[in-house]
């Protein structure tokens, strides 16, 4: 199949063919190893498409990749073929002040698209944790990140996309415009598809002004359940908070020994991390306001971090997935429930961690009710951990379903979720996405066999 | 077909086979005219999904509708069959305090939905100009509104819906979930998709604490220009607008000698009109700040409204159509295109009246480029209407194709804006709309020939 590829990709560095390295093959886990024929890096739309003219003519499996952050097993090539690495798509080619959008490439990184675009005093609010992600994979994962309990998620921010499909053709969905009641949104049909449907070339991406400040507040609670239930009180209180986070203090601690940056109230079992932003006064009402709910609902504290203290604790709050990983291997679960039920939820994660004497941390997005698990595997036996790993992952994925929550959140379902997501899903619904896969990918080559896909 | 249908449907007064009324064979319009065997009234999502069983085995045309309110023919039966008006499915089934949604059925009113939340303290932002359409309805044609500058449109507020494939089978899509990275978003693909993928039968909508406040002001200026140029930069100010409209002087005249209720500086040209909306300190810093910014950029006056002036300028705003109406028979054109190309497009508008002696009458949502045109009939005899009235709609759909713009913003495309929208839409982005619709409607029973559809 070599020549005709090397027709399309005229430079030979960007066709690896022989000794495709472990990288290409994994995940950032890099526990989940797949095998392929080409690794191809696309310059162009025109590129891409000629490359799934002939993926799709000679019916070959073709797996998408940007920075291959993913923790699901998304970006392995478990069906051979063409890997398609998307990273060096990487150009802004616009930041258009008038309409408040940017049009980028698909491989541009979220920080640097953030950085370039706070250097225009404008704004992009989605912000998911990982930040060397690109563009294409948090809009093909629907990423969401903290501050979606004001902003909302990556899907909010997507204006338009160009998608080349899996015969090659080449389709333009969405555009500059706010308001779109033309047609089909097959736009938000990809948004979150992962790679299943087609491959982005494009994106149109909405920013907003740049908030003038940023604010953020500390609040202990003698018990995480307390935490919890002051969510609700909050949100009700139209304080507008940009994020809401939990940590319970034995998650803190870990990030704490990690960093060797400590926490305030110390004495506290569990804490709410929220941020505020917008002018000067603005900020001053709102966290005024949300101190005076929070100490009416259980809070046993409260207090407004300098800028300095709040970088410290962010600090500890973004590393909490490297301090457990430094310590142990650990699988990640991105549950979603509805937020009142959060509280349940981890008190289920903490019997079950008594019950069966797997390590399970738990931390994340209380205002949306996202929370992340971390599987501990500790000193565990590879057996054992297998085992007690699915047990427990399987539990939790059952109970959260109970709980009308979801299996993922922001993360995707990839590989290494799509059974649980099978499980706890009706059978019409997958049918109906099973539908869709068929008829917009025939051959069945792109990302085949992940997410919804039996 | 009669028996099994009154099988399914057991109340006599629950279908209707004989002298079908005119209202139920058209648009709120009432210029297209469709016939029907059935006018069915279904109480139950079994109902919905056993009549559609019927029709799918039966391959039997079916037509949903709601109130009917829609300006597009795309509640006229065309193709025969049967209507499944869903408006007695209208019970509001639960307002969830602590998920901030409510679960409804699709033929709750629009405005029966925002005075049931907001008595309870709650909150739905869309606000399309029709207060009597469905829910339903709204989700079906993505309705935007006037609060969309601040809150966005209807998609954004729908968490989760039941729909009835077109053989009947049920689907479960999205969830009371903040979050949402499982899977294909089935959900935002029906959202918009005009009634031609399947029948929503119960809907998951997000609801926002309720705004402590609303304020109005009238921005005067010497020309329409000066007054777009300046959305830009309220934009850019970061003052959080709920909604930003523009109305021509001569437009507001109409409404005025309808109403007998007059705008202050009767000696401008255009208007701006914004609402803000939060805590009383949040409005008095964002209505000052704006202040700031339009009498810097070229306005000619500035004045915040007492709530009873507010109330009876936002009365003629709500009224421009039916005063228009009053007066002659017109056709509503409702493009969007990107924010600062509206004054460019407008004066096209102003242009193409010139050139071709039609009236045509341009208002609305300055916030987000939707541009609503009035193409109105005068006293113009039926063959020069027909002729002048499609000219210009194709010259106007043209040129907003021309800006970047799309063929609807808010109403769908339904039956008679679907021309315009094939003509200015990529060959292949149809093709993929095509694809869907005959991967879930097999026998396209559903509003066939409508909106995308060929």
């Amino acid at each position: 199949m070599g020549n005709r590829l090397e027709d399309i990709i005229a430079d030979k560095e960007r066709i690896i063919s022989e000794n495709i390295e472990d990288k290409y093959l994994t995940d950032s886990l890099g526990r989940i190893k797949g095998k392929a024929s080409y690794v191809i890096f696309p310059h162009t739309t025109e590129e891409v498409s000629e490359v799934l003219k002939y993926a799709y003519e000679n019916e070959i499996p073709v797996t998408p990749r940007g920075a291959g952050t993913n923790l699901t097993g998304s970006t392995v090539p478990e069906q051979g073929g063409i890997i398609l690495d998307l990273s060096k798509m990487n150009r802004i080619l616009e930041i258009d002040y008038e309409t408040l959008t940017a049009t980028v490439e698909p491989g541009v990184v979220l920080q640097d698209f953030q950085k370039e675009v706070e250097s225009k005093g404008l704004f992009y609010p989605p912000d998911p944790g990982e930040k060397k992600a690109t563009l294409g994979g948090n809009i093909s994962t629907n990423a969401g990140g903290m501050r979606a309990v004001k902003y909302g998620v990556t899907r909010d921010y997507v204006r338009g996309l160009e998608v080349v499909l899996s015969d090659g053709k080449v389709v333009t969905l969405g555009s500059k415009n706010v308001k779109d009641s033309s047609g089909l949104s097959l736009k938000n049909l990809i948004i979150g598809s992962e790679g299943t449907l087609g491959i982005i070339t494009k994106c149109i991406l909405k920013l907003i002004p740049k908030p003038e400040q940023s604010v953020s507040v500390i609040i202990p609670y003698a018990n995480l359940e307390d935490g919890i239930g002051s969510v609700i009180e909050i949100i009700h209180g139209n304080t507008g908070p940009t994020a809401i986070e939990f940590v319970e203090r034995e998650v803190a601690k870990l990030g704490e020994d990690y960093l060797h940056i400590y926490f305030p109230f110390p004495e506290a079992k569990a804490y709410l991390l929220l941020t505020f932003d917008g002018s000067e006064e603005t900020i001053r009402e709102n966290v005024e306001k949300t101190k005076r709910i929070v100490l009416d609902n259980k809070a046993i504290g409260f207090r407004q971090l300098s800028s300095e203290e709040a970088a410290d604790i962010w600090k500890v709050r973004g590393a909490l997935v490297t301090s457990i990983e430094a310590v142990s291997e650990q699988e990640p679960v991105d549950v979603v429930v509805p937020i009142h039920k959060s509280s349940e939820f981890i008190q289920f994660v903490h019997d079950q961690e008594k019950k069966t004497g797997m390590k399970l941390i738990g931390f994340g997005h209380a205002g949306d009710g996202n929370v992340h698990i971390s599987v501990v595997r500790g000193d565990l036996p590879a057996e054992d951990w297998i085992r007690l790993r699915d047990l427990n992952m399987s539990a939790i994925y059952d109970k959260a379903t109970e709980l009308g929550g979801l299996t993922s959140g922001e993360h995707g379902l990839g590989l290494t979720k799509k059974k649980y997501f099978l499980k706890n899903t009706d059978e019409n619904t997958i049918q109906m996405m099973e539908m869709i896969k068929d008829s917009l990918d025939k051959k069945h080559i792109l990302n085949d066999k992940k997410s919804y896909i039996r």
